[in-house]
């Protein structure tokens, strides 16, 4: 019970900082929760030379080298984002026994199945809560909570940044280039914002909360995705003038019998009346409804990005994974 | 993998007929998320010749004496209600190295620490996410999605019959005892009333949060309790006539140092302003609002009570221990 947990980081950019202070800062909570210590043994980072949100006495911890990292590790936590060299750390590090957890949305909706298959053939597990609305655990919820209960539809607000602009756009009467043009000043949209503003990342949500809840062969290529860079200001007006609001929803359903459902994805701009509760979800807010035959409709609300929310998520994933390692052996 | 995992039932009423139904209706979604066969093996009862809302195919599974089903069980599941015999059953069962659920809210947060210790000493589960306002995953959510974080506090509406009515008087003008009448014609309150109109079910699911949030002896003697049973007419004409709405809200939160926090709980009726998302909670509906150091705040709603939904969240256990078993296994 008193063996560290040897936990292996790979990336510090917000996310990976902020997991690894947060090891350092709650240690004595954590190890308490975790029913034994959690040990950062390294931080995998591509440039050494690029300054980091580190605590002094973490800067040490910083390396270039991944594999050596990967193969001393209990569990790997992938916070890079893209694809590669991700997919193959994460390979790597399942082939050797690792658990492995992920914030990487659109590795684990282009590679899921892949990466899914990896972990059962190497008996170690895959957990990735904070790539979907990080703070709000709607992961656990359809995967745990639900396992009981036949889903029938998820919905939500899962992109923070295009709410940001359609709450201004709605609450403040700003044109939608200016909108946007704030958005992208305070850093709400990504690099490249066709990410957000296409509905790439909430597609990716979507997929992945559509694999969660019904298994099966899910992918990008079955999302309907209209994003948000088609609207105009006569749209809004035309949402003002109705009383109603503009807001990207994803969606996922099922059609057909209980057991072999086929399921539907969309990603849209939506037309909601004022007293909707998605309507209410502000600035950078993220929401998500899932109906179940038994349970009815549960919502969710919550933080859907920043540094310190995501990293609650990918904690929240470690204590699991170390208290299944506990039980295991 | 192929054993079925061996449940026993304690208690028929509209709970353990709903669980019994489910178990056969969704035996091989059951099968296929635990990983094995749900076998129910028996459901006891206090008196046979009582009408039961069972298929016709599980009559034969009633039996007055809990011993010998227990006693064979791999998970025992108590919807019973009460204190006694639930609490010796329970306690019988861990002995016989049973994993034991339970949605029994007022055995819990009284002898909750007990059943815990026992647990332990047997090395067997015991969960209750049913007991704390049914298909709301407020328990998984607070033990493991924040298991990494600091919770500061917990509040919501936890009590579905007040939340009734307290939205009818605001809603229709009726007034309160108008409304207290009709909800008790609906059925929507105890048979003994004053556990809803007193508070001490709101209560009794406050410490239950309180004690899984943070740990350490938490008990009702803890909770200042007022229930909305001393509210007259003129406090709903004074809370109209100010665009306010009252309703009874559960809280705990936590003062002193963050590693041994000294947990506040309270339990009474409060004025919100309109658009505060408690106010907008209708009829039965339930909602808790969680903050966390790192995560912000998450809000969870939804059904807090009735038959199906309260069994959604006991077969989200049921599949969790069954999951459990097969990695310890």
């Amino acid at each position: 019970m008193t063996t560290p947990l040897r936990v292996a980081l790979l990336g510090c950019g917000t996310v990976g900082a902020a997991v690894a202070r947060l090891l350092a800062q709650r240690a004595e909570l954590l190890a308490q929760r975790a029913g034994r210590p959690l040990l950062l043994t390294g931080i995998a980072v591509r440039d050494l030379s690029q300054p980091r949100d580190l605590p002094a006495e973490q800067a040490g911890l910083l390396t270039e080298g991944g594999d050596a990292l990967i193969d001393d590790a209990d569990v790997v936590v992938e916070l890079m984002g893209g694809i590669e060299p991700a997919r193959s750390l994460l390979l790597r590090a399942m082939g050797q026994g690792a658990d492995v957890i992920s914030a990487n949305k659109q590795l684990i909706a282009r590679h899921g199945e892949e990466l899914h298959a990896a972990a059962t053939a190497h008996g170690v597990g895959l957990d990735y809560e904070a790539a979907v609305v990080a703070a709000v655990p709607v992961l656990r919820v359809v995967r745990e909570s639900l396992a009981g209960d036949e889903i029938t539809s998820i919905s939500g607000i899962v992109n923070g940044s295009t709410n940001y602009v359609l709450d201004l756009v709605a609450r403040t009467g700003s044109t939608f280039a200016e909108a946007l043009a704030k958005a992208d000043a305070l850093g709400y949209l990504e690099s490249d914002p066709s990410e957000d503003l296409d509905g790439i990342d909430a597609a990716a949500k979507i997929v992945i909360l559509a694999r969660t809840a019904w298994g099966g062969s899910v992918s990008f290529d079955d999302v309907r995705c209209t994003g948000i860079s088609g609207l105009t200001d006569a749209d809004f007006e035309q949402a003002r003038g109705t009383g109603q609001v503009i807001k990207l929803i994803a969606s996922a359903w099922t059609s057909g019998p209980a057991r072999h459902p086929r399921v539907e994805l969309a990603v849209r701009p939506v037309l909601l009346a004022h007293d909707h509760p998605f309507a209410q979800i502000r600035e950078g807010g993220n929401a998500v409804v899932i109906e179940a035959t038994s349970a009815g409709r549960v919502r969710l609300h919550g933080a859907g990005a920043g540094g310190e929310a995501t990293a609650s998520a990918v904690l929240g994933d470690l204590v699991a994974v170390a208290r299944r390692r506990s039980v295991g052996s």
